[in-house]
């Protein structure tokens, strides 16, 4: 018949005790971010295929599911190259939509305009365990708040939700690429030496000090160069005293009103914070995404090795829509990846109703059935949940598996014939 | 910069408020229906181009925005037809993508299986008002219950549904595929006529019986057997007893077993039902799709001339997958016409919390800054909605435009400068 059972290469169906907890997610994550004045919004599946591939979006431009041209406008036969049969792309993220999305309404939102989307996304990326070619991101963002209020908001939103999940002991890890910048400045880097210094600098975590001098020298930077740049990370405080000692070391390459900034987030997040995590100034922070302007930050989390989302301002990217920049800054929250770690952790959705079935022989007549359905509607109306079945000549075994399914208690409905 | 603001065609961008009533009717659709034993599935928006293109989805298969291959895999140089580059398409349905996901995970779904999904579909539809090229599809399907208790239960769940979110006064028009036939064999027409004569018949509402008759007579149906076919509409009596009536009329050519299965349907949900609606027989609903095995229904709204939701049993299509059939009905509610409608009456979503704004002076300290954040976060944990933002030069414009928002009450903070 050619039907195929199976999903396409790389995505999946999600089944329903996962589907539970993805829902119960998505819930606390859209109650919890519209008590911090959070609005929903949502844009199509599919961009415009110019907007996918203008270098906004990193390698993930690599990866799009390119959607082909209808009607005339597609010549199969007679083209050469992909251009020429492709209109549109399924959407890789959520930031280059938003910000089409801002320069298109901005005359119908509010200033500043703060954002949350959550919906899928699709990256033809190579398979593998626990990542999918379809997948939720959720992301926050304040347009229009040039202050670090956007980061502080932002900071606070997320780490409340992660706490109303049942995470703690987390970190936040934050870091300003104009810091970034200086550190490289301070050491002798020319400016458009400063990307591939970064890409170094990322590897920090898995290859260590010893590591990304060896890989920069590697790449022919000057060992003067690198011995002054490491040294700035050694022995690294990383709390906002860290920041302070960095800053004196880096003098003028550093502007007092970074420092302070960035010092005034960290304070005012762990003065004001609802759940249990740290704030960690970390200087080794990359971010690869290169429309980050200046905070950049991400969620460390224990019990995941990696990161859990993570965010940063990009004051220029408006811009490249409207001429116009406008001040933005983001927290993207790994959906998929917490839903995992709820998942593996055996996590039960709290406040689930009461799951009642009622098991209804065959046969049963028309006015006894009446009488069964309205008493279950009755049920219904008072919240809580019934299921209203056949039973299985196997009933025990129908029990078993309705059990299974968390139903908790039974009633069961006879034919007349079977009661006398 | 060859950045486009505007969505791509077809498809739109969602303003916060439509938003806000978009996420509303998804909760109370999510709730009502798990109240009925519904669980939440989903599939991936992507399916493999055999899946879409394979006489399951009727002319909606001319519509399918299809996905280029990848990698080695393409060949466009080379190419000479559309199969040749293409191996996905996005789904047009849930109807599709249910069966496939049922057949591939059967084994670890309880029996019956009562499913609910919402979302996107896609459909390169010639772009009209009210109609998108995106849009959400919100169906409930119950697999594995051959019985009439299937249809009773889609009906009641959707109606209440419908009833909770302010409808009334709207009906639940039925039919079954077995009553169309046996009125087309009855009529005389040969069993390879049926379907040219059903796409006629589904002109009723809008050609009349004169109409109809016309269009039969003009296909080259033969007069007498045109006129005992239409004899059958006239004087149409749409209730149980009107089914009786019609069913004495077919005597041999209709099983009782059918008659009896509709009445009950239609006695079970009256006496049950928690909305205000009525059941109507309407022996002139067809449906399009050929899937459909026997009961047939749709959602005749009167504050919209249409169809707001339909669906039917179709007990064939798992077999297609599987080799094996299994009796399958569902139900899909017409989520976007739903949402216009409330959108167009001013519906205002119920028990959203309290929206406060603090307006925080440029310039304000540190510690004065933790001190209103502080407040806010102790406001939000008691349930409120705050919003913190900078206050603008032009402050009453500002409050204007909040209040817009649906902000409520407002708090001012000053910088310590300004309050001496």
């Amino acid at each position: 018949m050619g039907l195929n059972k199976k999903p396409v290469t790389g995505m999946k169906d999600i089944l329903p005790e996962e589907m539970r907890i993805r829902e119960y997610v998505q819930n606390v994550i859209s109650e919890t971010y519209s008590q911090y004045g959070f609005t929903r919004i949502e844009t199509p599946c599919v961009e415009n295929i110019e907007n996918l591939t203008s270098k906004q979006g990193g390698d993930n431009e690599k990866l799009i599911f390119k959607i082909l041209k209808r009607g005339e406008k597609l010549d199969v036969a007679n083209a050469t190259t992909e251009e020429q049969v492709v209109d549109g792309g399924l959407r890789y993220d959520l930031t280059v939509p938003l910000v089409r999305y801002y320069s298109n309404n901005s005359a119908n939102l509010p200033s500043p305009f703060k954002a949350l989307q959550m919906g899928n996304v699709w990256r033809a990326d190579r398979p593998q365990r626990g990542r999918y070619r379809q997948f939720m991101q959720c992301d926050i963002d304040i347009l229009g708040e040039p202050s670090n209020l956007a980061e502080i908001e932002l900071i606070l939103a997320t780490t409340t939700t992660l706490g109303k999940l049942g995470f703690k002991n987390f970190q936040i890890r934050i870091n300003e690429r104009r810091i970034l910048k200086a550190m490289a400045a301070y050491a002798g880097f020319a400016e458009d030496q400063y990307e591939s210094v970064f890409i170094t600098l990322d590897k920090m975590d898995k290859i260590g000090l010893n590591g990304v001098k060896e890989e920069l020298i590697g790449n022919g930077f000057e060992a003067a160069s690198v011995d002054k740049y490491l040294k700035l990370f050694e022995d690294q405080d990383n709390t906002a005293e860290g920041i302070r000692k960095l800053a004196d070391t880096l003098g003028d390459f550093l502007d007092a009103d970074i420092r302070e900034g960035l010092i005034e987030i960290i304070d005012s997040v762990e003065a004001t914070k609802q759940a249990k995590f740290d704030m960690v100034f970390d200087p080794t922070l990359v971010r690869g995404m290169s429309y980050y302007t200046g905070t950049i930050f991400e969620i460390a989390m224990p019990e995941f090795g990696g990161s859990c989302g993570g965010g940063g301002r990009y004051d220029e990217m408006v811009g490249r829509f409207t001429g116009q920049n406008v001040p933005a800054c983001g927290f993207s929250i790994g959906f998929e990846r917490i839903v995992l770690l709820l998942v593996e952790s055996g996590f039960k959705v709290p406040g689930e109703s009461e799951k009642k079935a009622y098991l209804i022989e065959k046969g049963i007549g028309k006015e006894k059935l009446c009488e069964i359905i309205a008493k279950a509607q009755k049920e219904r109306e008072e919240g809580r949940q019934v299921l209203v079945v056949r039973m299985n000549k196997n009933k025990k075994f129908q029990k078993e598996q309705l059990t299974a399914q968390g139903y908790v208690s039974f009633e069961e409905f006879f034919s007349e014939a079977n009661i006398k």
